[in-house]
């Protein structure tokens, strides 16, 4: 059994991820992805962190008019280097066990082992105010410029799943459920999610 | 409980909702919305579905270039009255009991009873392959004819419910849920979602 999570930011898709997990008594995989990426490739977590966070078009250039020195080249391969473990890291992980997976276009890499895929949203207002919810200084977080974050940070995440998978990220055909967690209390709906994937 | 389910044609979204309200134990309202239009109106079933499933563009008119005849006017009159009384006979079943109510946009027009709002889809193999399962003749129709088919109808729901509520059919910010029923068995599915709808 393997659960993949797609989500917006602050619609509290890793909050369901983990529930989730903890419900049906499997593994939930999350930083632990980049901690095995680390472990594997001997960079540190937080080089690795930034690498696979990173907008994926600048590790794979399509364009020749740029001249790459020889440094860049290096630099590059070894991002792809790290790209490739993510891919190794994630197959293993479902291989060896049930479990969920948040993000890391998951729902595509481990398309043979036919994930239960869904995907977490919410309106904006509900948004922000998961984020401040789980903030530590709520006061130091205007909320425009807040709303301006959760959007850019979604943008990315479009971008590099949609570099990654040639599909739509958030286009429902990707899911099999999509969630509104809009006005929800997400551990109420948990056990109704678990029971649905187990069939 | 007012639960009000949009639809991709071909997805099963009827058949959902049928067992969806067998299982809740509560109203399913569908072909006897028109019934009661009928009746209320005195005019035939048949000239009402005709109406209430056209293009709505054709009802309210919003160009002044055109001039209509007396005829014409009263028509629109008509057929204006037979949209409002739909409205109202929708409204007036959620007031009367605990229901399902397929199509119609009634997640817009039953806003006020917070009803559960339920979208269903499904890739287009298993589109065509409901409706070939449910035709009398699926020899008599082919595959490109109905992928065609049901592309059109899709298009002039889509058409018909953005203009009534303003917002976008199919655009999951307008559901609590959105339901991939491809590979699905729909009865399977039922039980879990009845359990969500009443938390």
């Amino acid at each position: 059994m393997v659960i993949t999570i797609g989500r917006e930011f602050g619609s509290g898709g890793r909050e369901l991820g983990r529930l989730l997990a903890e419900t049906l008594g499997i593994e939930y995989y999350d930083k632990e992805i980049i901690a095995e990426i680390a472990k594997n490739t001997e960079l540190s977590e937080q080089y690795v962190k930034q690498v696979v966070e990173k907008n994926p078009h600048e590790l794979f250039p399509i364009t020749v008019a740029h001249t790459f020195s020889y440094i860049d080249t290096q630099e590059i391969q070894q991002k792809q280097m790290i790209f490739m473990e993510q891919e190794k890291v994630i197959k293993k992980m479902a291989e060896t066990s049930d479990c969920v997976i948040v993000g890391r276009c998951a729902d595509y890499i481990l398309q043979d082992f036919k994930p239960f895929r869904i995907f977490v949203y919410a309106d904006m207002d509900s948004k922000v105010e998961r984020c401040l919810a789980r903030s530590e200084n709520p006061d130091e977080l205007p909320r425009k410029k807040l709303i301006k974050q959760i959007k850019s940070i979604d943008k990315n995440r479009a971008r590099y799943y949609n570099y990654y998978t040639g599909k739509t990220w958030g286009d429902m055909l990707n899911y099999d459920i999509c969630i509104n967690t809009t006005n929800v209390n997400i551990s109420d709906l948990v056990p109704h999610i678990a029971k649905m994937v187990k069939g």
